[in-house]
């Protein structure tokens, strides 16, 4: 590196860069690169679970005034502590041990920045060397970055389309092995929508069980749920297996923004602690970055005083949005919706490739498609299922239509058949 | 780990809890433990940089409406893009080109959760294999604490207490070699108190230079400084050095719990470009949480807003408390203040263990003088100097009269003279 006379010795770290290279958010920058600026149509951003922007899912006024009312008390100005603020983690305490047989204790939840990093702490938290973890394919990629970064090496089991989408414990069990320490599961699902069943997930818990290994539930979708199946909690089993919960008000408070989220053991017999793994947690909190001050302080209020009306009218707009979807697809031949999704923000798509004329793959779908239509879809490869694509409904009823009209259209004109 | 039948594999990654078992966190808990809870006394802190619990350090309302109008806007309620929002880039450049002989542009700005997770990156980006960086000895233990994480080397150079807490030029030389890619100042200075001048910084550039290493400039107390010397940011050396600027709100605003902070590049040669320090830096953010977007939202009113009888209200709290400070270990002979601090929170004291009975060293004489008078200080081993303290002179000063007088009896209540 020479600059003048100068022999600059200073490089960044290669890993870094490339290990960033596979979220969804670098192949979503990718793709909307593609969206022509001739197009005065607007972009239909189907890649996206962020849908707060749009006037059906904004978040409610009782969540804004908490926070209004935290930051004029001044209360709250100062440094967390590490773990998060108790008045916060005790309001996160009660409002998952409503869903739980067993109450948790503010000291089995700490306050994370968003889930994020939540997601972050554990990954680091389980990466000794030699370790491997489980995680579903399709999945969420952002786990698979966090886990290059530590070196952990990540297996993946698979999650089957036909059955809703339920984990193959067969495939779990074939791949885990002695230095397997932890399965990942997300439910409700992303990218998938599916919704597990108590039964299923007590499989799990067993399975877990018989193999020695944790389970991290991911539930940042809790209970935005709209089909058949109601939204479990994972830690309802915390007494056959060991389970780490992360969640935030992110997605069900449609408040992606505000950074607010939470890590809790459900850990009724003391396995995880007896393990060093609460210790470790509270080793990382103590040399990271905290969730804001002020956000703990207004989190109670919004925990407690958010009325059911404004849930259920969010659960319903995307009820309404998931129909649209699935309806929609099923008008699509070149497109597959195996699944009607019943929670979460997102629905799992096959394009049916020897139909269509011109497209490689699902990377190549998802470029032409924001070059021609300006519609942003997530393309399946960035989640682990290739020629599959990753579509949000959580966006304006109007606007879903809009962007599947020309998903419809893009298609036709693509078409073999032509 | 056996749980009845069950072999549990699950186990906590060991280093994660030793490396945080240095920080300044871990150490003042530690010695916040031998509080008596007998004492009636209120506890005083003078181990802690966060005065915004105290009347006389409340922020400006100018920050808090900021916030509130943010929040209440919605506009603010999405995801982040991970190098911040434009706004908030183009708000700090602005702020931070008023003293700079060049303008910054928002593209050399990326928002970070506080001025610690801009720490946490660039020791991360600069952490490849057999790399070095140089810290300041005494220092900022949250630097060898994620150093420790990322498996960077850290080698220290001395800060010289009879020279204003300069930076000891040849011990830098000393301990550079091949390897050596970095070194950082923190300036005005965290434990010390000084502020250097622009004749000091330039030789610290014209170093770097030499030794082809750049310069992390730790800027957080920026502007907080009440001495003779002004604040001269270390990007005015740009062009002799490729220089990254840490700062945030956090302390000048006094509201460390915002979370909201900067990492900037002052590189007009474009050398942390070509040697892929910026790359690295976006590859880092794509996979990091991110601070809160409706803080971004409220920053630019915040900077832009925000009366200078506010920002000279706090430095003439700060003056009085520095002067309290100094006036009163001149008053104890057991403990000796070389220096008159012109800046930051904090000011470095030695002990003078020869003439104290029954105190083994610093670490003890802050037990027990936590335990005996409920006076929390910062032992000196927690920064890298036995036998010092690092005591915070910002609080209510009345408090620290308070504190101050407690230690003053302490000590002679130790001393082998009596």
């Amino acid at each position: 590196m020479e600059n003048g006379s100068v022999k600059w010795k200073v490089k960044g770290k290669q890993q870094l860069n490339s290990a960033s290279a596979v979220t969804v958010r670098a192949v979503r920058d990718a793709i909307m690169s593609k969206v022509s600026p001739t197009d005065e149509r607007p972009i239909i951003p189907l890649g996206h679970g962020d849908p707060s922007h749009f006037p059906s899912f904004r978040t409610t006024c009782t969540a804004e005034e908490a926070i209004v009312d935290a930051v004029r008390s001044a209360k709250f100005h100062c440094y967390s502590s590490s773990v998060g603020i108790l008045p916060a983690r005790r309001a996160v305490a009660e409002y998952l041990s409503k869903d739980l047989p067993y109450r948790l204790s503010p000291d089995d939840v700490y306050m994370t920045i968003g889930c994020t990093q939540a997601i972050e702490i554990m990954l680091a938290v389980l990466s000794n060397p030699g370790a491997n973890v489980l995680l579903p394919r399709p999945g969420y990629p952002y786990y698979e970055a966090r886990a290059a970064f530590e070196h952990l090496e990540v297996r993946h089991f698979d999650l089957l389309p036909e059955k809703g989408w339920e984990v193959d414990l067969d495939s779990v069990e074939a791949i885990a092995d002695e230095n397997t320490v932890a399965m990942f599961i997300v439910n409700p699902g992303n990218p998938c929508g599916c919704v597990y069943t108590y039964e299923h997930l007590e499989k799990v818990a067993k399975l877990a069980k018989k193999l020695g290994i944790m389970v991290m539930a991911d539930e940042v979708y809790d209970h935005l749920t709209f089909g058949n199946t109601p939204f479990v909690p994972m830690g309802v089993f915390g007494t056959i297996v060991p389970v780490v919960t992360v969640g935030s008000i992110s997605k069900r408070w449609i408040v992606p923004g505000w950074r607010i989220g939470w890590l809790v053991t459900n850990d009724p017999k003391g396995i995880l602690r007896k393990s060093g793994i609460i210790d470790c947690i509270v080793g990382y909190l103590n040399v990271s970055a905290d969730p804001v001050t002020f956000v703990q302080g207004a989190l109670p209020q919004i925990l407690e005083k958010t009325k059911e009306d404004f849930f259920s009218k969010i659960n319903g707009v995307m009820k309404e949005a998931a129909n649209i979807c699935y309806d929609r697809f099923k008008e699509i031949p070149y497109i597959d919706c195996p699944y009607k999704p019943e929670g979460s923000m997102f629905v799992m798509v096959k394009i049916n490739l020897s139909l269509l004329e011109d497209i490689d793959n699902d990377m190549d779908f998802c470029l032409k498609v924001a070059k021609e239509e300006s519609v942003i879809i997530l393309p399946g490869c960035a989640v682990g299922m290739s020629n599959w694509l990753r579509i949000t409904f959580a966006i304006e009823p109007s606007s879903l239509e809009d962007g599947l009209a020309r998903i419809k259209a893009f298609c036709e004109r693509h078409s073999k058949m032509q």
